[in-house]
């Protein structure tokens, strides 16, 4: 409690924050500060922070203003909403704006990371800082919006080649006969990498293959580069964790 | 083959147009004819007809000009992309172009018909001709660009409690214990059914769960409406067929 609230009495909401580091007293910058604003939060209220690298814990509001609010920290949350081992996300390089659709629905269905990656057939050899800042802020609110602890990072483009993995790594293949729902193992961290419009060349495939990397099928039809990865990823997530 | 084709020979080509009907001769219209000039088909080239009901044939071009075309009708494929029974997505309205999101993919990945539902939180109670057109077009595109030899149908909204279904249905519920992946069954027609943003209310899933409906599970985290039914038809399209 403290004073300035108003007449309603303080309450545990479903608000959930991001901040530097869990610590006994946080402060919370303008951006934030009017969120919890325009949500007619009050002093007294709890909330909920997370730090992005998976803690999670109760807040309650000491102060708040339009510009700034301060917290105190309260119990720990555990991060049911995290797979028991990283889930890895490896994805080509898509034009315009797909990227940003596939970060966001790879957030929701769980994934630690993204590994954006150059393949003989992607559509761009690289990404600007900017676009690569915007992805990770994709992923920041998705985070939130779907109560995660973990935001994922977005890494910067590798060549597919360079591209190593722990665990299994699931390869999203036309006409292969593999099913991952038949392959999946919790017991180590999962990866799963889908290709550029066009597809991974054989090669690509053949190298990855050799590599230990399981071919997956995601039916008979031929998906866009941008559905080939919510429709693997939420395989994983029916098959539950 | 025929009279006025180019220098190089004829070929069988990946190309895939839909026609009214699959007739001995088949007359195209302008926008495909214009299609066919600019991915340079000629006179004798082969490609392939589908009547959006599941028909699909090899054709073979005997006249073609900036304006029309006329096809011979060469051997029947049969719907190798086609599951074993049909495929329904159940989906409530949802604002602004998540619907065609929505219909895009579910149409990739597989689905014969999206059936639009009024439920209490849907974000809207109805949907404009031209709306309900433009999302049967976008089947339409999807259907080509997956080489489906149906073209799923969008029917217009009705209220929930309306909705009958045929076979097994399976609802996405956060927070449920059924996976789809251990209770689908290929031996009956096969529905998918997913909420609004913000869910379906507990009264709307009781009464589905009454009627024989499985509810499912898709992780632990909140999914946006429109993942939820990309990430349920994955899980599907990954199971096999």
């Amino acid at each position: 409690m403290g004073a300035g609230h108003g007449h309603r009495a303080a309450s545990v909401t479903d608000t959930r924050i991001r901040v530097a580091a869990l610590t006994p007293r946080m402060d919370v910058g303008p951006r934030d500060a009017r969120h919890l604003h325009v949500l007619r939060l009050k002093v007294g209220d709890v909330l909920r922070v997370f730090d992005g690298q998976g803690a999670e814990a109760e807040a309650q509001i000491l102060e708040l203003d339009a510009g700034r609010a301060v917290l105190t920290l309260g119990e720990a949350v555990s991060g049911a909403a995290e797979t028991p081992f990283p889930l890895t996300l490896a994805v080509a390089l898509l034009k315009g704006d797909k990227l940003s659709d596939v970060v966001r629905a790879a957030t929701e269905l769980g994934v630690a990371r993204v590994q954006l990656l150059v393949t003989a057939r992607a559509d761009a050899r690289e990404i600007g800082a900017q676009k690569l800042t915007r992805l990770q802020r994709v992923a920041e609110e998705a985070s939130k919006q779907s109560r995660r602890a973990v935001t994922p990072e977005v890494l910067p483009p590798i060549p597919l080649a360079d591209f190593q993995w722990e665990g299994q790594l699931f390869v999203a293949q036309p006409g292969s006969a593999g099913r991952i729902i038949s392959l999946l193992d919790w017991a180590a961290p999962v990866n799963i990498l889908t290709g550029p419009e066009g597809g991974l060349t054989d090669a690509e495939v053949s190298g990855l293959l050799e590599r230990g990397a399981h071919a997956v099928t995601l039916g008979p039809r031929i998906l866009r580069a941008e559905t080939a990865p919510v429709a693997l990823l939420g395989a994983i997530a029916a098959a539950g964790e």
